[in-house]
């Protein structure tokens, strides 16, 4: 039983995600389809990228990952499968499959597009049926041609200061208001932005109700949180905010 | 393995959607239950009827679509089990199912309506079960009995003009600000909306970054769509706004 | 083929349930994972309490309900597993879980947490490994410890008052702006709320179109309502306020 997952920003009022379905089950009327999200905001390719680097290994090895946040469709950015530890990925080239095409002996090959295609929906005629294809055991070297340089985006590295200190930006803010960072660390010391001094704990309870805290989130990364709040709100802070940690003095 | 595909209003954090799988599950245990969306507008009967039009003949032969949007539940409107091209569809009487009606050889039955069946909430207590039914390969003239006339809404037609222009509306906005309009056309002309006259592409990326453009969408329809924004939030139109289509001067 | 349902307030966009469903579909390959909700408001453990009355034995005995609505996660706050009715629970102990935990025959253990586990994840890390482990058929009481004292919440009693009138509030408001009371009834009488004094129907459709009505609604508590409108907009209520029912004079 395949496993296939589908991340789109496409929303589901409009119809476009029951469309790609159709195409999935019509294909592989015995196929397992997962909903990701189909909420990532509108084109943000960025958050697609996290959301992606948080899962795509959670799933078992064979599971056929489908991944449409397409701003440039009908342009001639390329569609790729992507062949990666065990796992497919299939969706447009804008850096969103980074994490995977990132792991030694990754495959890449660009799809075709067929005629019939329309322009403004590849999800449906070019990238559903190449899912599908997977799915049916067809090889991933059958689906396309080699391609060698696929776009790969990257979460920034932070900087590094004389003093020890590292320098970094928040790069997520999820639906609890939790300000996720590029800083990887211990849960010590304090994280300073804007005017704020934050000490980083071990965990939410450590922080009485209401005060900031620093704690390492769930992928690793330093997060900005607020017990029973919503740090991002709080602090006024957005994707892009800059942030500096320091051990305690 | 049938396939029972899901779309409602209801949204999903009231539990109205659970309750439902709740019964297709109990029921029917191997059942594929197969969301495809819950958050069409309250009531917004005519935006589900064209999001079923993109997807009921997508998926395979045998399907069952459940279509709740039902705002006058509790009323004498007919529940409907409707078979179509190898499809089975159930849901209120209320046009929403009307692709599936229009199309030649559609059998319709009124089902009844259980006497312990909660006035409010049909989708648990009338079109769950029928749906069950059908999954358990129930006939379809077994679940109630012949309805003549079900109610049918269309999308309006355009109107020709003398010299060949044609005039329509905008019949939906999707979820990326593109204006769905009721003409169909060929990628080439002028669009007019507003104030604004603007070019028809053959897709996005013939446009430049932030222009308007008219497109032909993954559905046969002039869209009015702008490269990496929003085009009905641009233009300031919604549902029901007045367009006309011209070939180029 | 196990049934897993997945209740959460994590939204999708962050990759959270995505994490979730990689390790249920890792451990329990064959699994039929079933979202029923992850718009639950962040927090919210009472609207969760309510949908989980809702959903809970709706679907087959030995379905596994995850419910993960986690204020208060890396706390010293137990995660449980709850076999009652032939259904399994798990999720924190916080009150959600109360429906089944009300049951007689009721059995609750405390699951341990693995010194992998993110303090901030329980959902991955502790609560969807003990649905696999369910699923993987388990016993319920090797996955934990008895627990003699799970948090009970209670949806508040009515009073009634001399004159045989009830008073109650609303509990939760649902997509619709229904206003679902605390009060069990019959179809008839006047409920009140603020200044307003409104018909109890046994319908939607015996309210005229914008009126105010009264109505049992599908759980069998008094809602008010408006027909093709928003009753809580309307009125300017949420959650809390104070409604009075009694026999019409």
């Amino acid at each position: 039983m395949t496993i296939i997952t589908l991340l789109t920003d496409f929303g589901t009022a409009d119809g476009y995600v029951a469309e790609m379905k159709g195409v999935l089950y019509s294909a592989v009327p015995g196929a397992t389809v997962v909903d990701l999200s189909h909420e990532i905001p509108p084109q943000d390719v960025e958050l697609a990228r996290l959301s992606v680097a948080r899962y795509w290994q959670r799933f078992p090895a064979g599971t056929i990952h489908l991944v449409v946040i397409d701003p440039a469709v009908g342009s001639l950015r390329a569609g790729l499968v992507v062949g990666s530890q065990g796992r497919f990925l299939v969706g447009p080239d804008n850096g969103a499959l980074s994490p995977a095409l990132l792991m030694p002996g990754a495959r890449v090959f660009r799809l075709g597009v067929p005629p019939h295609a329309a322009p403004t929906f590849h999800g449906r005629d070019v990238f559903a049926p190449a899912a599908a294809a997977l799915a049916l055991a067809q090889p991933l070297d059958s689906l396309g041609t080699a391609f060698a340089e696929p776009t790969i985006l990257r979460t920034p590295e932070p900087v590094r200061e004389p003093d020890g200190a590292l320098r970094g930006k928040v790069i997520a803010v999820d639906r609890f208001g939790n300000a996720v960072t590029n800083l990887v660390g211990a849960p010590a010391g304090i994280v300073e932005v804007g005017q704020h001094t934050i000490a980083v704990r071990r965990n939410y309870a450590e922080a009485g109700t209401g005060e900031l805290l620093g704690v390492i989130g769930s992928s690793g990364l330093l997060e900005i949180a607020r017990r029973d709040g919503n740090a991002a709100a709080t602090l006024g802070i957005e994707r892009g905010a800059e942030v500096r940690w320091r051990a305690d003095a």
